[in-house]
C-alpha cells in the first residue's frame, strides 16, 4: 500500500510498504478516507535526522473498518470510524480516569509496529477502546469537522480544561494555529467571556473572530503581556491556553494568566524545563496540560459537531491527495496553509 | 521595642526597633504573644548579603490587639487574634476568589514599612481583612498549634489542595520540615488513603506516622522513584506536595506523581525554571500551588484545630524567649529542631 515516510528533515515521500494487516484480535483494519497533516508533525520535519527506514507519518484519521480481529465486538466491516490520535484499550485504570494517553495497553499511530494515518490503510489497536463509530457516511458534509476530533479539536478542548476555562471567565490563546483556533471554539463553548488570541497571520486571526475570540494581540514578548493587561483591567486572565510550546510562548502565557489562573499547555514542549516556574509559583498560577486525551472528548463534542455547534473543521483551508502530502508539509511549514487534509 | 533583626546569613540579632504604631486607619497594632520561625527563613540565613540596616524577621504571630485604627470595625483592644503571613483586605477581587496572598492592598510581614513578627509589637495592616479573633486566651494549651494556622498548617493544607488530595486518592509529601508535616495531616484531613512521606529524620518520620503517614522512603533521587513506584502499584501517586522547594525534590515530585495527577508545590522554589517540564507534560501532570492564601483556610481549620481533631502543634519542639531566637534559628538551620516557637 502507498504511505507517508519521512526519512528526515523536509524529505517527506510517499512510498510503497507492505500492507497494513491485523496482528492482534483486538485490531481493527480501517482504509483511510480522510486524513490530516498536524501541527506536531511540523516538529520532525524541521528537525529529523536522516534515516534509511524513515517512520510512517499521521495520526489523525477518518475511515471504514475493512476487517477486525477476532475479538472486537463494538464495530463491522463497512462502519465509518474516527481514530483518535492515540490508541487505548478504554478499559485499564487510566482510561477509566479519562487520561487515554497514559493507556496501560495503549500507544501512539506511527511508532513501531502501528503505521501511520497518512496512508491508505492503518492498523488500529485496541479498536473496541479506539475507534468510534460514526453515523454518517464517508461523503459526508460533515468530514472536515468530525476529523478534527482525531486531534486539534479535542486539543483544543483539553487546553480549555486544563486552563479551567468557564462560564465567565476571561480566557487567552497562544497561538494561531490549528489548535489555536480550536481552543478558541473550545473557550467560547465552555462559557468564556473575553477570549483573547495572540496570533500575527490575518487569515488565522479572521477566523479566530467567527470562532468567538474577542480580542487578538499581535505583539510579542513583554508587549504582549502589557496589552493583555490593558485588555483585563490590569489582572491578566483567568485561563491561558498555550498552543505553541515554545520557551517565549511559554513564559508569555504563564505572564499573563492572572494570580490563581490556570494555564494549560497543549503545544507540544521543545525544553526540558518549564520557564517563569517563579512568576507561576508567586502567582499561584497552575500549570496542567499535555497531550489530550483525545478519546475521552469525542462523544462530549460529536453531538456539537454532528448538530453544527461547532465548526472546527474550518481549520482545514487545503486537500490534497495522498500524491500532494509532501507538498502539504511544505505549504503547513511556510504558513501557507492552516492545516492540510488529505483525501483519499 | 526589641524586634529579630538579620543582617547577613547566620547573622540574626535581637535589636531594639522603633516602636510598631499605627500609620493607616485601616491597621491594627498588636502585642505578640507567639511566634514562630519558618523553614522560608533559613533561606536569607544560609544566603542573606550582609546589609547594615538588616531586616525585621518573622511572619508568623498569634498576640493581643493593643490598639486599632478609627476604621477597624471586626476587634477591639484586647482580642486575641491570629495574624496570617501576608496581609490582605479581604474584599477585593483576588481575596474573594481566594487568593489573599495577592490582594491588591495586601503585603508581607517583614517588608517595607511593615515589621516581622519575631517581635514584641506589630503593625497590621488591613486588619479587618487580615486578622480572625480567636475564641481562646493567651494562655490557652492551644495556643501552639493556633499558631500554625499563620502559615505552616495553612501552607501544608494549600499544598494538599492544589495537588488535589481527596477521598480515597495516593498523596506523597516531599519533604519531613514543619510544612511537609502539616501536609500529613491536610492529606489525611481530606482523605487520602495512602500517604508517603519522603524524609529521612527519625524524629520527623516518626511524628508523621503519628499525623497519619502509611508509608515512608527515605531513598533520595531515581531510587524515591522507584520505592514509591513499589507503593503503589508502579502508577505514582494521585497528589504530591512538593515542600522543600529544590530541584531535586521537584524533580522527584514530578516523577512519582501518576498520569493525570497532580503536583502542589508550597516548598518557596529556589530556581527560575521547573524542572522535568516534559515528563509533567507526558503524563498530563499538573503543576500547581504557590504561597498559601492562609487567611483563606484559617475558617475552615480553625474548627479542626479548636475542637482538637488535628495537632499541628506538635511540629514545635522547641519554646524560645525572643532572647533565644538567634539560637533557635541555628538550631532549625543544623535540624536540632523542626520548628521553634517564640513565647513572650
Amino acid at each position: 500500500m502507498r504511505a507517508t515516510v519521512m526519512f528526515g528533515a523536509g524529505d517527506v515521500r510517499i512510498e510503497d510498504v507492505p500492507d497494513a494487516r491485523l496482528i492482534e484480535p483486538t485490531d481493527a483494519l480501517v482504509a483511510v478516507s480522510r486524513a490530516a497533516i498536524c501541527g506536531s508533525d511540523l516538529w520532525p520535519y524541521k528537525t529529523m535526522e536522516h534515516s534509511e527506514s524513515g517512520r510512517q507519518m499521521g495520526h489523525e484519521a477518518i475511515g471504514v473498518v475493512e476487517a477486525v480481529g477476532a475479538d472486537v465486538r463494538t464495530m463491522r466491516v463497512g462502519d465509518v470510524v474516527v481514530a483518535p490520535f492515540a490508541y487505548s484499550d478504554g478499559t485499564c485504570v487510566f482510561c477509566h480516569e479519562g487520561i487515554h494517553t497514559s493507556c496501560i495497553h495503549g500507544g501512539f499511530f506511527g511508532t513501531g509496529e502501528v503505521g501511520g494515518g497518512q496512508a491508505e490503510a492503518v492498523r488500529v489497536p485496541q479498536a473496541d477502546g479506539t475507534l468510534v463509530v460514526l453515523p454518517v457516511d464517508q461523503g459526508d458534509a460533515l468530514m472536515p469537522s468530525l476529523l478534527t476530533l482525531t486531534d486539534v479539536m479535542g486539543t483544543g478542548h483539553h487546553g480549555a480544561v486544563a486552563a479551567k476555562v468557564g462560564p465567565g471567565k476571561t480566557a487567552a490563546v497562544v497561538g494561531d494555529g490549528a489548535v489555536g483556533l480550536c481552543g478558541v471554539i473550545a473557550a467560547r463553548r465552555l462559557g468564556a467571556e473575553q477570549i483573547i488570541l495572540l496570533g500575527r497571520h490575518p487569515d488565522r486571526i479572521a477566523l479566530a473572530r467567527e470562532f468567538g475570540a474577542t480580542d487578538v494581540v499581535s505583539e510579542r514578548g513583554e508587549e504582549a503581556v502589557e496589552r493583555v493587561r490593558e485588555l483585563t483591567d490590569g489582572f491578566g486572565v483567568h485561563s491561558v491556553l498555550e498552543c505553541v510550546g515554545l520557551e517565549q510562548s511559554t513564559l508569555t502565557a504563564i505572564a499573563i494568566a492572572r494570580p490563581g489562573g490556570a494555564v494549560g499547555r497543549v503545544g507540544v514542549p521543545q525544553d526540558e524545563t518549564m520557564p517563569a516556574a517563579l512568576p507561576a509559583f508567586y502567582n499561584n498560577v497552575t500549570v496542567g496540560g499535555g497531550p489530550a486525551p483525545v478519546r475521552a472528548y469525542i462523544e462530549e463534542l460529536l453531538p456539537d459537531v454532528l448538530e453544527g455547534r461547532i465548526e472546527p473543521g474550518r481549520v482545514f483551508d487545503r486537500v490534497a491527495s495522498l500524491d500532494e502530502v509532501p507538498d502539504g508539509y511544505r505549504a503547513m511549514n511556510e504558513r501557507e496553509a492552516i492545516k492540510v487534509m488529505v483525501a483519499f
